[in-house]
């Protein structure tokens, strides 16, 4: 039986899982803190692979799930979110220093759209779009069966287009991006201005407030709340109307922590696409849903990778 | 030797060419009005047709570039913006009727995306946008090597994502899309409003103003011209910021009149684009360039399209 080993890499936690050829239960999964005083990831990394390796035979190949910018072809990790030090970094070659299997790279969100595809909410269709809403916004896209990239591997950035001019600033730099305005991060950074304006909440004098909490207050009817789960559903409609003109899918699967909001978000999302759809052509046929893979997508998806990316 | 027959249905005229494979100097071209007292748009291109499959031989298909939404797996007109009852039409089947080679449809800015990738600016690339930029604003995305339709024969409506929220009505109905503000249509009515307003200009007193005029204007100093035409690169160049960021292409494509007005436009664009880009890593080999085929990139794609859609 082939084997494959995959990583996701977060920037709280590694989580390395060994997989049989298609199949989605993993046969084991180890995790680990990405940060260490005693190691660095790739050490800490290497440690897991290792463990996972020494009563394992058949393995076919290793995957790695990485946030950020990747340049796949050629295995290098051009920017890591939230890994310090990983710019520019060679992680497929510093792994082949270790392990003489082949090693494959790729962005987790467009891994977690191919898990989803092959795998999970997607299954059948041959376009499909996943957004990723949880700390930052980000997704994958499916054309004709097959993984958009891009040029340089840098395609799908949905947090990172422009939702409100001059708005908010987002994580890259920029102003007014998806992810500066719908994201976990900025449910809960909204909810906290308005608080500190003298709007009344469920919320006030907490003193950190997340996306999740936010979520809750929601459920319990606090007005502030479902204001701040309403706009970002919203938002996040309208950019999804936008993509729906330039890709034409025929689903949109939404992930991550904010998507298991369920209605408080996706109501008036839907709505909010209803609104700005240029013509109901592209709504014929369209399913609109929340993933099925939950954390496991971009560890599926580094599978699905693994099984395709390899010789048999 | 091969032959193949092209057809591109504007608005004003319908264009019929007749083309060798793989050359694309057409052996012929016939123009006509495409709106006749006497004739329907389907009765004279059918005219032309058989005009020009009168004394050739070895045709072996025919394709139709449409202006609008298309179904091109089943032969179906959506919706074609201004050819009036060509709503659900189903014009393969009708044109079956009257010739017994396989037929082809296709968007005409999506054709032209594909005969620029084949044939003009964009051989060699891989990713490639390609944005047309006359009355209104559309394009066509080749990715992988593959023209992007999307699920239904919709996508790369680049004419119609929001950059302006609440911004001018666009031809859609919807508000403050990139058609409504940086079109042809939108350069000139820009210019007539800011005119009405008692803002001065070369243009003040012609009854009726084209982007044309407002490009000329510009060209000998006027102020007002200058600013409508950098104001509309401008808000191109925000666009694509975004569409490399969902894209990643390694080529951008400039084509449609307006394109022709050259720095006065392009260089806001870069300027714009290098403002709103999220890495540089997205412009890294990037080129931005114009299109080379000009108003045969439609023909001439029509022509990739049945080359490639035909069994030898």
């Amino acid at each position: 039986m082939d084997n494959y080993i995959v990583a996701d890499i977060g920037g709280t936690q590694i989580r390395v899982a060994l997989f049989s050829k298609g199949k989605i239960e993993p046969l084991k999964v180890r995790k680990i803190r990405t940060r260490d005083k005693e190691q660095t990831p790739l050490e800490r990394l290497i440690t897991l692979f290792k463990e996972v390796l020494a009563d394992t035979d058949h393995v076919r190949a290793i995957c790695v799930a990485v946030p950020g910018f990747i340049d796949a072809e050629n295995g290098i990790i051009i920017d890591a979110n939230n890994i310090p030090g990983w710019v520019n970094y060679p992680i497929r070659q510093l792994l082949a220093e270790h392990f003489s299997i082949p090693i494959l790279i790729g962005n987790d969100a467009n891994l977690a759209a191919l898990g989803e595809w092959r795998y999970g909410a997607g299954q059948g269709h041959h376009h499909l779009l996943y957004l990723t809403i949880s700390t930052g916004i980000g997704g994958g896209v499916i054309l004709n069966d097959q993984l958009l990239i891009g040029a340089r591997g840098l395609a799908a950035e949905f947090g990172h287009i422009t939702v409100i001019p001059e708005g908010p600033t987002c994580s890259c730099g920029q102003r007014g991006h998806l992810e500066a305005v719908a994201s976990g991060t900025a449910i809960a950074r909204w909810v906290q201005e308005k608080i500190a304006l003298g709007y009344p909440s469920l919320l006030e004098g907490k003193p950190v407030i997340s996306a999740r909490d936010v979520a809750e207050a929601a459920r319990q009817g606090d007005e502030l709340a479902l204001r701040a789960m309403s706009r970002a559903g919203t938002y996040i409609g309208y950019a999804i109307a936008d993509f729906l003109h330039l890709f034409n899918p025929s689903i949109v699967i939404l992930g991550g922590g904010v998507s298991t909001a369920g209605p408080l978000l996706i109501d008036p999302l839907r709505t909010a696409i209803l609104e700005r759809i240029m013509d109901r052509a592209y709504l014929n046929n369209l399913t609109i849903t929340t993933a099925q893979l939950g954390d496991n997508a971009g560890l599926v998806g580094a599978l699905v990778l693994a099984e395709s990316g390899v010789e048999p």
